[in-house]
């Protein structure tokens, strides 16, 4: 049968999600702990493989077990082996043909930003310090931009090997709380690197360097030479995936 | 001339604010910074002396310096010189007489607890990790009875020095947003453990062996051995001093 597993993890002292041969991997830890418990070899298919230092909230992944586990049990086994960084927040029993990359019907990030002149120790790691004033009302004016369906090919990496590259926008906005800035997206599904090129790109606009206008027409030029830099994976966390 | 510097720490990597001889402590790590910046000996005094593992987005230290620094440079410089877990966020001349204890006027702590059977990555090292289901309501109820002037004799440390165990509680409240349980408490001023100690105790309450009304029996006693186990030092913040 299929296990499916909610998953919240601290990405900074992983090389991401997925499996190396060298390097620790939140997949590779996985399921040496899941292959230790169940005795017998283990792979796991993600919803989204998340970048080196990227956080998690609610990860999905699934694997398939030749006997039914216990599922609390397991994910208490799981967390005990997997190590602090890791914790199986749900696991469940899921239908032959779930997969969790393709059943997915959208996935929500969540990026933090800390915007205030001085550095945060209990932010490091997990929010992108912005030191210089950030205008959130219109970085939130260029955010809906992206509400409905678009050709993210500005907001792409330039190793995205994906063949199509239009998503539809659910939900794009920006909300401030004290010095802490939240950008949430929901789309369809996304592209490599494109929660951070739309954050890099938005702070451009946060801080004045380039308008709403000219963030509507980076959207439309479909040109990534054309957006802002690359917002850093320790701000960025996936937050649900939704079926 | 005196210097109040608002600080920021990750209490993590660090046996408490005090200076000690061989052992990392906040308030070492900054004289040193701040010596090495000033060309002169430095010594700080903190409003609060937080323990080991405690966090603080408010602490208060002053020093005196013999010539007036450049209040944005020193913060930039001691900021740099201190390590990522230790942050000046704001820096400020103060009055001849201006004492961080004896001037203030109240404390605000925060203590923060994890409420769901997963641990949590994200929240490690910054939140009491409750595994069981906690009754906010009846925290809160008990909590208020905090409110005005008591003896918290009951809240004390054994080894609390302090000759008048009267403090007047200002705030007291919990809060729930989704599995993370705030509880706010602003006093006068505050006795060794003493909101460790609440929180025990008030976890007590929320998870039903300690009634609402034995809470206030508590109170009453003036008798440490009467009251809960004190909480973890790494769910608590100071959040401000006020004066």
């Amino acid at each position: 049968m299929l296990v499916k597993l909610t998953l919240e993890y601290d990405g900074t002292n992983f090389c991401g999600w997925q499996l190396q041969p060298s390097e620790p991997t939140i997949q590779g830890t996985l399921e040496r702990a899941l292959t230790t418990v169940l005795r017998e070899t283990v792979r796991l298919r993600a919803a989204g493989r998340t970048d080196a230092g990227v956080h998690a909230r609610g990860q999905v992944a699934v694997f398939r077990a030749t006997r039914t586990p216990e599922l609390g049990s397991l994910s208490r086994s799981v967390n005990a082996l997997a190590g602090p960084d890791i914790s199986v927040v749900g696991a469940e029993l899921v239908p032959e043909g779930f997969d969790p990359r393709r059943s997915a019907r959208s996935r929500l990030y969540a990026y933090y930003m800390l915007n205030r002149r001085a550095p945060s120790p209990l932010w490091r790691k997990r929010a992108w310090h912005v030191s210089y004033p950030l205008d959130v009302g219109a970085m939130g004016e260029a955010a809906a931009l992206l509400i409905g369906e678009h050709d993210f090919s500005s907001f792409r990496d330039a190793n995205c090997d994906a063949t199509n590259p239009v998503r539809r926008g659910i939900r794009s906005d920006v909300s401030r709380d004290g010095d802490v800035i939240v950008y949430n997206i929901e789309t369809t599904a996304f592209l490599r690197h494109m929660v951070r090129t739309i954050v890099g790109t938005l702070v451009a606009v946060g801080s004045g360097s380039l308008s709403v206008e000219r963030f509507h027409e980076i959207l439309l030029a479909r040109d990534r030479t054309r957006a802002g830099v690359t917002a850093p994976a320790h701000g960025l966390y996936l937050m649900a995936v939704r079926y």
